[in-house]
Formats: C-alpha cells, structure tokens, sequence
C-alpha cells in the first residue's frame, strides 16, 4: 500500500494557507479569496481546497460564518502558532493512536492466548519505570509493549496501519516521558493487560480509551489556552 | 512517516510459515519447530517469529497448547485455505477501515461546521444508488463519501492514516457493491451525516459500528463456516 497523492496535495495546500496566515499577508478578521480562487491560486481541484479549509477551520487558524465565507481567526503571534501547530499535530497523533490502540485491545480481548498475556506481562517488565539514564531504550521498549497489543488483535491490517505510524508514536511516547505531556504510569498499562486477559471486548476497548483521556484532555487544555 | 521494516519481516515470517501448512510440509496436528528454530530457519529475530506465530494462531492456521507449544490445525484443502487467507484480509481490513472511521465520526461531531454536513450530503446525492453501468464511478464515490467523512474530524493524521489504507478500502467497497458482503444502503450513509449533525460523539460513533457491524458479521460467518 502506497500513500496516495491526494492527501500529500491537501497537506501541501494546508501549508499554504497557513503560511498565508502566519505571515499576515491575510489580516486577521478577512474574509480569505473563496474556493475556485483559491483552487486557482495553488494550483489544485476544488475538492482539495474545501479539505484544507475544513482542516484549518477545526485546527483553530480559521472560521466559517454561514452564508458569508471564511474569515481568519485572531494569532496573537507567529511563535504561538507555530507550537499551536506543533500541539494539533500531536493532538492528531494521540487521537489516531487512540483509535488503533482502542480497536486492537477489543480485538486482542477475543483473540488472545494465554502465551500472548504472558508475553505483554514480560515485555511490561522488561520496560520497567522510566529513568532518564535509559531514556532511548525506555521509549523503544515502550513501544514494543504497545506494538505487542497491537499484535495480539491478530489483525495484519491494523499492524502495518501502526507500523506505518509508529514514528508518529514514538515522538507522543517522547512528549510524554519529558513531562510535556502526562504519563500513564505502570498501573495504568497493567490494566489495559487485564482488561484484554478479562476477555471483554467493550472492558478493554473502554479501559484502552481511559490510559489515552489524560494525554488528549492536557493536549484540548494547551490549545484553547 | 514511512512503513518500518519490522512488519514487512513478520509479514515475510507469516507467509513462510503458511506456506509450509498450506503445502503439507508440516502436517495437522504436528508440532512445528520451536521460536529459536523458526527464528534460525527464516532468518529473523525470536521477536518476529513470535508475532508470527500469534497471527497465524488468530487467523486459525496453527494453535498454542499451554505448556506444549504450537500445532498445525485441520486444513481440508489448499483452495479453501487460500479463500480463508483472502477472506481474513478482508475482514482485518474491515476492522481497520471501522476504527478509523468511528473515531473520525466521534470527532467529526465535535467539530463539524453547517458547511460540512451540507458537503456531506451532496457527496452522498451524487453517489446515489448503485448501479453496475457505472461500478468504478460508484466505487471512487463511495470512496469520496467516506474520505469526507474522515476529513470532517479536522485531524489530519487520521486522514494520512486513512488515505494508506485507502487501496484496502476500495477492495471492501468493491466486495460489498458485487454482493460478496452485504452493502449499507442510502439510509445507512444518510444516519451517519445525521449523527455527525447532532454533535453526540459518542452517537456518532455507535451509528458508524453499527454502520460496518453486518460486514464484519458477514465475514466472522463466512470465516466460521
């Protein structure tokens, strides 16, 4: 599976609008160029414009009024935006990851063996609590428990699907162990071995969606502060 | 963000193994080699040889004996074999498509824009009905709907994430539309955008499950049988 050239058009079209924004060339409170001249003016469809604007408009950098067009919203300054994109980025991250971990445990609940519990125990263990010392193996090996989750779905499909983004991971897994972010502690990655052990699907979809709630509440509280 | 090469090993290690099951090499109900001779014997780490093993275990070619070690389960015969290795692609695909797609629908109810939904809807008229005069158009419709709706969440890494895997996701519509699995119809799609509308994430998400629950029923029967 290759990523198509549709989503690299759009991503390069947010950019552009962003830019346009960052930069001020488009004041805070205009009314933004509607969708055929934008499409013209960066050289893509319609369609592609309209996805980069629902984008930007749920990233905060913009805003619809009902039957008058897009308007830019307020950006006290341009450092600001820069870590307020470098925090939707993560937000995103965290919420896809969310959604795979989340499906994988209500799988792996069905599918596991005894085998597969003993061997997250293990690689729980193995991970330990983190010290700064261990840093890189700290992330790597918490990765590993969480690719080994993934795993235990027995779904090849949701495993490339991580696999494609578990660089993505990491860099929330290293947001995290920095304190930037809140850490769910042993406890809270042992629970989720239970839940998948307890054999319920919804017990452990639910208690999977519970270790992300922190992570994703201190990203929403960062963006609207 | 570039698939690792971890998953392309266990992917190797899973049609390897399946090949010698599948010819006869390692008969049903014998015990294959251990994870140390396996590892030795397809070249890869213990690591990849146990994710192996876990997804064969979950995709019903082989099965763990606590405290004894892996079998060879009954095969009756290889063209079955290789229908059950297709249908099970499906199925993990479905289950992937459904985690990013409830997850979309759940944000999407956040943040959706009147604008959006108005999108939405006219997606949906325009693919109308399906009709095999015009299978591919149908299909890249579809398609188009679904992307929209994975859009509407404003996360851009789900979209990249949904855009990967959007080859896989073709393959399913195309299965529903030519009858091998049951297709949602009009109304189905329409209780989506309404659910989005309400602004109820947790509706969302339920109605987008129940959207994909009898394909994936469809594929547990067919995989049963």
């Amino acid at each position: 599976m290759q990523p198509a050239a549709r989503t690299n058009l759009a991503d390069t079209a947010i950019d552009n609008i962003r830019a346009e924004i960052i930069t001020n060339r488009w004041p805070v409170g205009e009314r933004i160029p509607n969708e055929a001249a934008l499409a013209d003016m960066l050289g893509v469809s319609r369609g592609t414009v309209r996805e980069a604007v629902r984008v930007l408009v749920a990233q905060g950098f913009l805003e619809t009024k009902q039957g008058s067009g897009t308007y830019v919203r307020s950006i006290t300054n341009p450092e600001e935006s820069l870590l307020r994109i470098r925090r939707t980025g993560l937000r995103d991250q965290v919420e896809t990851r969310c959604a795979l971990e989340v499906e994988a445990a209500r799988l792996a609940a069905i599918r596991h063996t005894p085998e597969v519990i003993d061997d997250l125990r293990q690689l729980l263990t193995e991970r330990g609590e983190y010290d700064t010392a261990r840093h890189d193996s700290y992330v790597e090996r918490d990765l590993a428990f969480h690719k080994a989750v993934v795993a235990a779905s027995g779904n090849v499909a949701l495993m490339e699907v991580y696999e494609f983004f578990s660089v993505s991971i990491q860099e929330v897994i290293r947001a995290t162990v920095t304190g930037e972010l809140p850490e769910p502690d042993m406890a809270a990655h042992a629970a989720i071995i239970d839940a998948i052990a307890s054999g319920n699907p919804e017990r452990a979809a639910s208690i999977t969606r519970t270790f992300m709630a922190p992570i994703l509440l201190e990203l929403d509280r960062l963006l609207a502060s």
